[in-house]
């Protein structure tokens, strides 16, 4: 298989809602990556596109083919994706995959979403349908159950205390805050960069024992990559950021997975093949954009990602060693915390931050200095997809 | 790139409101596929499913992750592609380049849907989602508008007394019910084998001037396709069936086709790369399955994929020249208008027919003889998705 690249990125201010479509939203996003990889649309040869629920946000599946059509890609393969959160990530896998065999040379991937614009009700409604729909969805479990109960799991088999974790979890919600508050594409730009902890502990409760600032947003947003082969990246860049690694993995539902819980099976065996791939160890990754949906996502993540001892991620984020300075940056983009989350595009929104953090292109107090090795962790309903991806420097 | 071959297959049938559910379906299908190629669940790599409105059908998105636990294919990475009724289609052309490409050596590919347990109502609302929802949709244009239009169309264009389209669209139907009231896994088996051209002509009007007999059923129904390298499917099976070509082209909304219409353009150019890439013309293919949604959608179909001069296809089919024993024998297995159109697992379901027809496993009356050469052709949306395979006995 051939070398693998990203030349060129592309993203929407993740925002509530827009009076923009969804095509039109992607369109931004994909003109923005095509401009900057020196393209024109008529280069382009597929598009891979994540959209989890544009069918009951404006009533449009096959958003894909209009999009392509929109960009001024015409008539070029177009694939829509649909895995939940993870569904960006699993189209820019598959992208990764038409040119690593040599099939295209100049692919866009990326992702949209308009889960803000659907509102709290159906968001919700419609969020849960990535769980399974035959057991845990009828009983109630929503995603803030979801990670309510891992929370509890968590406390429980670590030892920690409820309060202490909540506190954790609270240094948690401060970071992402913090590098949302500088990130002008994240939804809280501007917002809550000097947050108190009583505040975050105060606020109303989800579901215990997550509060409000336990969850990220719903949003709105789109993110476009151009994946490139070596010989299509050498002409069009001189900052190529290689795609070095990647894994995906799937579970059933979340009941069968006891035998890890709190720990999220896939994210080990899917983190393990990307690893493996790139021959790279968790200490050589400078910086990570991995799964935030909630506070507790954050710290049994980035465990499983070997950044940190099972049980003592908390401690880490506590003493600085998962903030930019310390053993690894992560999140620096403000994650889906504070940067938000559109479901379908979150994924694609992830490499874009890891690209730019590569090409050292972050606003000031968000840049990881001399940032070399890059990864994304998503994660799709309550494990039932997660896909890694490791990003390498190219000059 | 290496060699692909179809090692084995499965499939439900075909039929009205089912008490399983999809995931249950698929796996009726996965099994049959997975024993059919000597496998065991634990040897597939990955899961690439075609489901189009799961969501809609029972309130199960990521039905990919579950349905890879429920067969016993545990953790493996799990796609779910939505291409309105060329889903599957997509998600075996994805599969082929997966082991083209050397990443994997065994993977399951197909589709599965709940159309009919969706109800009427439902399924035409949902169904019209994969038509533009901005200018199409709210304008009343559903499926059989669409087709209604490009029939009148199609008269106008070379010059056809609409009376006379309208028997040679009844001569498709005939056709179609004929192959599949001998074929079990058809929704109508047993059914309309030797319908008058009356009864066709003179049921009830659903969008002139298409009659209840020129359109498909709304249906159940899953298929599955084992793809394997070469080097595995030699270790497999005797009768490995190979993938020798593939396209797949995109297009706009409907209006924007207006250079091209009744033809689609995004046909045209998805059959031009897969005989191209199969290195044969339209005249040495044996047997096709085709996108048949409707009567009139079979003559367009036959005459942009090569077979006959546009404008004579309805001609071909009153002199036999598109049945077994003709020019081309066009869908033995009756074709979404008898088999059924179970719209996320119909591209699969076409690949399951093929391959029989090229092993010579279909019912008497209904096999080809001497099949060498195999075509799929599958449509979603209105255009929006065009996907291409030719299939070739590897004994």
């Amino acid at each position: 298989m051939r070398k693998v690249a990203v030349v060129g990125v592309g993203e929407t201010k993740f925002s509530g809602p827009q009076e923009k479509t969804a095509v039109e939203m992607f369109a931004e996003a994909a003109s923005e990556a095509i401009t900057g990889s020196n393209l024109k649309p008529k280069d382009v040869q597929a598009l891979f596109l994540g959209n989890a629920l544009g069918d009951f946000a404006e009533g449009q599946g096959m958003m894909q083919a209009y999009a392509a059509e929109y960009i001024g890609c015409r008539y070029i393969p177009a694939n829509r994706y649909e895995g939940a959160c993870a569904s960006a990530s699993v189209a820019v896998r598959d992208a990764f995959m038409w040119v690593a065999s040599g099939m295209y040379d100049i692919v866009l991937a990326g992702g949209v979403e308009r889960a803000a614009t659907m509102g709290t009700g159906l968001a919700t409604r419609t969020f849960a349908m990535f769980s399974d729909a035959h057991y845990e969805y009828p009983a109630g479990v929503t995603f803030p159950a979801v990670f309510a109960m891992l929370a509890h799991l968590y406390a429980d088999t670590y030892h920690i205390p409820l309060q202490k974790l909540r506190e954790q979890m609270a240094r948690v919600t401060m970071q992402s805050y913090k590098h949302g508050s500088i990130n002008p594409k994240a939804q809280f730009f501007g917002k809550n960069g000097d947050i108190a902890m009583e505040k975050i502990l105060n606020s109303f409760v989800v579901a215990t024992p997550l509060t409000l600032h336990d969850c990220c947003p719903f949003s709105d947003g789109a993110a476009a990559v151009i994946i490139a082969s070596e010989d299509a990246a050498r002409k069009l860049t001189d900052k190529p950021v290689y795609i070095t690694g990647i894994g995906q993995a799937s579970n059933g539902p979340l009941v069968n997975q006891n035998d890890y819980l709190p720990r999220i099976r896939a994210r080990e065996l899917s983190s393990e093949q990307a690893y493996k791939m790139a021959g790279i160890k968790p200490a050589e990754v400078d910086v990570c954009e991995l799964h935030d949906c909630f506070s507790i996502a954050s710290l049994i993540a980035a465990e499983s990602l070997g950044f940190f001892d099972f049980g003592t991620a908390g401690e880490a984020w506590e003493k600085g060693q998962a903030d930019i300075g310390g053993k690894i940056a992560i999140n620096p983009s403000g994650g889906l915390k504070s940067k938000g989350h559109p479901i379908g595009a979150t994924g694609a929104g992830q490499v874009y931050e890891v690209v730019n953090q590569l090409r050292g292109k972050a606003e000031p107090g968000r840049q990881v200095p001399e940032a070399g090795i890059g990864m994304t962790d998503t994660l799709g309903g309550d494990g039932g997809t997660l896909v890694n991806m490791i990003f390498e420097k190219g000059w």
